[in-house]
């Protein structure tokens, strides 16, 4: 009790602000000087006391982030992401899993839990826009992913048709023609695995093709078995495809497994590329090429609008919601690296 | 407003205790009851106040599970059977990443953030006995993972010894007689690495070998490109080995695309086991023989221990601190799937 981080800035010589950003974990601080404040902090004994400046504030400093699963590595590659910004701000992360289930997503959206958090990053799935406008006041909430709404919320989302467009052309680039789509749903326009198979289809056209309808491989889920048996069908075809654009690297995943079982060979037989960049595709056996989000800056620009929000949310004239786009790039690894036929 | 429990089965024509179960997503229900209390609590806007009834016993429904790291798809295993077995005692979790580092795990377990969680999950690394002996009084909490402490408190882990004696003897049995450990640390003798490490000299033994300390490689952390790297050091050695126990899943795929750069066959030329049965494992290129360790078991043990904690915190008698190890399997695939020479 007591000690101050003006007492911790004292004991290891450094200014009340470098003590500060070495609690806050900030970045720009020499490993050096890190060392010396640490030592500083634990011969006092020194804890911030982050708590009690935000209860001042009438705040508790935590924030929620629902994502569909944990199990998918994308989210949790963005959770990780969030925490890390989140903990720049000073603020905790009470991570929530919906299962995609729109019931869930609801009870999320609507504020589950809304008194001890100050606000919300959801990644809903399932959620509708009515759902979206049926929600009472609560704490300020920030809308993250690939599922487009016209609501009154800030939304930090990748192109999915432009990111699509641009992997089937780096398939066609390589000459491929026949080439597959993984991961479609039967489900609205304005879900992320149809705006990405437009995506498909719009590349596909440019290039003076028809797109073939019979190339679109519907899944149950996102997952590596979903994409394993999508794969298997479409394998059982008189004429097989010679590429895939899977929804994500989880099904391209999938489907990489599927053909080393039918002894065809990535990417000579069937080149491959998928739409995430979790770490696992980088590290196969055959390396997966794919759609690498900024995910970093998804997670920094989501934070910095909530915080944004909940900065004016004790008065103030709050932004025009906003939707904001964060880059995206094609990364070519083993799983299309052929010649040019 | 108003709508309660009572309402919702009425309308359903099922009783409570089914709506309760249909709300706190228990399993048991069949879908066609399931579907019928939706319908109920969607016509009649039903929301469970679990909030208020949390509230009501001084308590806020929250606990904390805090992990190493989120990047790691064991530990985003865990935390999802965690967020499962939470939910069947209408708890949702609060996820925390200390990265590993020391002063992050004292400050979950000193209690950051303890004004709005009933009790914590710490799965710690780096930590030490002293640490906890030091520990303030603060919410109930209950140890998860692979470090050995004397402290009381309940703790849920794996028989690292025993569990890395089975994959080893596996190796064995194939025939294998050079087989490297990979992800050794220099660390205390009660960390997880160190105890794995303890197996393999053990089943080593046991086959009447001498245990070849130059076949055991160190790694700086525990993540594919660690692997990787170790797996490439080993194989620059005149006298390779023909087999691998790997720390954990992550390393073995790292080491396995090593091998396939240079060349090299799996399960031919090089054996690989794991240990932690993530997902990816199943999916590779060749899929990687591993130890499984219960997971949901674990899960669930952690919560219910912590569960009667917090019942007890009120008052009442707490149990003594116990130490349970929940099961563990081998499960052989394609990675050692040789004939025995």
């Amino acid at each position: 009790m007591g000690v101050s981080l003006k007492d911790v800035a004292l004991r290891a010589g450094v200014s009340v602000k470098t003590v500060s950003n070495v609690v806050n974990d900030y970045p720009h601080v020499t490993p050096g000087t890190r060392r010396r404040v640490q030592q500083a902090i634990d011969e006092l004994g020194y804890r911030p006391n982050l708590t009690a400046r935000h209860l001042r504030k009438g705040r508790t400093g935590i924030i929620t982030l629902a994502v569909p699963e944990l199990g998918n590595p994308y989210f949790a590659e963005v959770a990780g992401a969030v925490i890390d910004a989140a903990a720049r701000h000073e603020l905790t992360v009470l991570l929530d899993h919906t299962a995609g289930l729109r019931e869930k997503e609801v009870l999320v959206s609507q504020g589950f839990r809304s008194h001890v958090i100050d606000g919300l990053i959801l990644s809903p799935i399932r959620l509708e826009g009515e759902d979206l406008l049926a929600r009472p006041e609560g704490p300020p909430m920030v809308l993250l992913g690939e599922r487009e709404y016209d609501a009154p919320y800030d939304h930090i989302m990748i192109d999915n048709v432009g990111a699509a467009r641009t992997a089937v052309r780096h398939l066609l680039d390589i000459g491929r023609r026949r080439i597959a789509f993984l991961g479609a749903r039967r489900e609205s326009a304005r879900q992320p695995a149809h705006l990405r198979l437009r995506g498909w289809r719009e590349a596909i056209t440019a290039a003076g093709l028809v797109p073939d309808e019979s190339m679109v491989a519907a899944t149950e889920g996102y997952d590596r078995a979903d994409g394993a048996a999508a794969m298997a069908a479409l394998l059982d075809r008189e004429d097989r495809p010679d590429a895939v654009f899977a929804y994500n690297d989880l099904i391209a995943l999938g489907a990489m497994r599927t053909l080393v079982e039918r002894g065809l060979r990535v990417p000579e037989d069937i080149a491959v590329v998928g739409f995430d960049d979790i770490e696992e595709g980088r590290y196969g056996m055959v390396s997966l090429t794919t759609v690498a989000p900024d995910k970093a800056a998804l997670a920094q620009i989501a934070v910095d609008c909530l915080v944004e929000r909940i900065a004016v949310a004790g008065g103030g004239e709050p932004p025009q919601p906003r939707r904001i786009l964060p880059g995206y790039r094609l990364i070519v690894r083993e799983s299309t690296a052929v010649r040019r036929s």
